[in-house]
């Protein structure tokens, strides 16, 4: 999508095909700095130390990293320790996985002296083939957007929560791609766009892509949401997830549960946009099988944001020696959830199957 | 209640009679300090610069305020002059206006050499009566407590939202009330904190009292009391309010709604406590009738805390440019109410009325 009138991927190769370049996500939204990655070692580093991050960024970057790792030594040894450095990055991540099978499976059968060119050649179609599921998925909600404006006086509103948009894949995003779509075809939408505490990824980054390519937004707090809907304020949710059950439980960020609870006792329809690679076909009871992730609780005991110097910088927000509990997501159980907008079309929340029948009988 | 050891009132008279000390809450959690109150501008200023807050406490101070402004001068005139400075310190507080037509109808009748002697013996009874009335709640949540404590095994577990503690009032608090009272007791009760963005009373002020005294308990942020209730960890939700309707509708901190809406989704019990003189007996439909007080974009676009060095900052958290709205509080229908804890007992969502009868037909 755009900055400031320019197109931008999350990640690029780079002219001289030696490199290939990020937006360094940890500046966001305070500055945009972009770096150039060259070596293994530094795709992952952008990768470990969150330089990039959403699953299918970090599978492309993944991707690069190996091509970078094989043009400096091509040997069947270097392939797999270089495969070995990058999935301990981030050793839960399925894409990441995914993406260094499928380079690895690409090469290995070639001549050393061809592996890093095809190995890069690959990781762009990876990168391709993302931002052609992410722009179908943007094609079938603008349908669902242009209904709903369609049946509206004025702007439509939208409510978001957490990073959904293209900064979290290689472009349009998921649950922000309909949104990307309706504001390039003319639709006046705007978005209402959680903080999303603890890591604040809807006002870090959501309202800075939305701000950037001119789409009209306002940050509210979590607790705001309710209010919203309750008041008429919002028209539609669209959320994105990590992981969905076959039977349409979804686990997302943290508070997408009490999101979906407020549009269903408003009558606000509830959206996740998924790619199809997202849904686990082998768990069908979400709130029992999903594990959750706790993470530190310095993150709920710190914010990091803009000092009055212009610096980065965090400050403490609990009260001292309070402890604080950091559980990262949560399961809105299907019976929320009004549909789902995929790759190849929308669904109910017991439609999933009927839109991957290959995939859900490659599980059973 | 107690800090670090030492019972505190919010406000209470110096030994000297001539002053009044109050706790900084503009410094808490990150420091302790008391301030001394010598005379009406202080107050005013304790009021204005909200190093008093919460409607009970400020109500108090208005009272000593007024005694104090008194003492210098205790003509007709100075007395009116001083209830309008205080009165304007925050227009809209009920409590504010109602200890300020208190004391001023105590003293109007006494000769002015009375008059400051007898404001600073009636602020103190208002402060009295504010603490009896808390104390009455505390009570009868006790029994609340009690009993779901007697159904489970091991600690029980009490979500509650913003700030209702012994610093909004003169003690005990509303909300926390009847967990001081449990602890107390020796009922093992572990309280989960929301930290309530945008201006974290929760993680500042809620956890810092508890702490404090003593009460184990741990921050969350708003986004993850509803994944707590799905999860089995809470047991009962304890939250206070600013207004009331008599037919049951909550206005009170933003996100209140979403809590409420949660603990229904999960059979958590939700109640809500308050003092008699919050209920609005005018207002039937809280949600058509309630205005709700948008304040300004910075306090979310902003965050204050400790910075490393020890100082408080705030830090800007949205991208730059990006637009904010504040909703202050949301209208927690009575539908999802379990109960109200006040000072004259338990009633159901559609039972004030039965409580304080005499109240209800002086409106009608």
């Amino acid at each position: 999508m755009k900055v400031d009138g320019t197109a931008y991927r999350s990640i690029w190769p780079e002219a001289d095909g030696r490199a290939v370049r990020i937006i360094d996500q940890t500046r966001l939204p305070h500055r945009f700095e972009t770096v150039r990655l060259e070596s293994l070692e530094d795709a992952a580093h952008a990768i470990r130390a969150m330089l990039v991050r959403g699953a299918p960024l970090i599978g492309a970057t993944g991707a690069y990293g190996l091509a970078l790792g094989l043009a400096r030594d091509a040997s069947d040894a270097a392939l797999d320790e270089a495969f070995r450095t990058l999935l301990a990055t981030r050793p839960t991540g399925a894409n990441l996985a995914w993406a260094l099978e499928d380079v690895a499976r690409t090469v290995r059968p070639l001549p050393p002296g061809e592996r890093a060119a095809a190995a890069f050649a690959r990781a762009g179609e990876i990168c391709d083939e993302d931002v052609a599921i992410n722009y179908a998925i943007g094609e079938h909600g603008l349908g669902l957007i242009r209904a709903a404006a369609a049946r509206r006086q004025g702007r439509l509103n939208v409510l978001t929560h957490c990073n959904a948009g293209w900064l979290a894949t290689v472009d349009w995003g998921t649950a922000l791609a309909p949104i990307y779509r309706a504001h390039d075809a003319g639709i006046e939408v705007h978005v209402w766009v959680d903080e999303t505490r603890p890591r604040n990824q809807g006002a870090h980054l959501t309202a800075w892509e939305l701000g950037r390519h001119g789409v009209p937004h306002t940050v509210i707090v979590d607790n705001a949401a309710g209010h919203a809907m309750q008041r008429g304020l919002v028209d539609l949710c669209i959320v994105g997830t990590d992981r969905t059950t076959a039977t349409g439980d979804v686990c997302n960020k943290i508070g997408t549960y009490t999101k979906a609870l407020a549009a269903h006792d408003n009558g606000v329809p509830f959206h996740v946009a998924l790619p199809g690679p997202t849904i686990d076909w082998t768990v069908s009871d979400g709130l029992a099988s999903i594990p959750i992730e706790e993470r530190d609780a310095s993150e709920v005991q710190q914010v990091w944001g803009r000092t009055e110097a212009g610096d980065v910088a965090a400050v403490a927000v609990t009260a001292p020696g309070s402890p604080a509990a950091n559980y990262a997501f949560d399961v809105t159980p299907a019976r929320l959830v009004t549909g789902f907008i995929t790759e190849r079309g929308l669904a109910a929340p017991d439609g999933l199957g009927r839109l991957f029948p290959e995939r859900l009988a490659a599980a059973e």
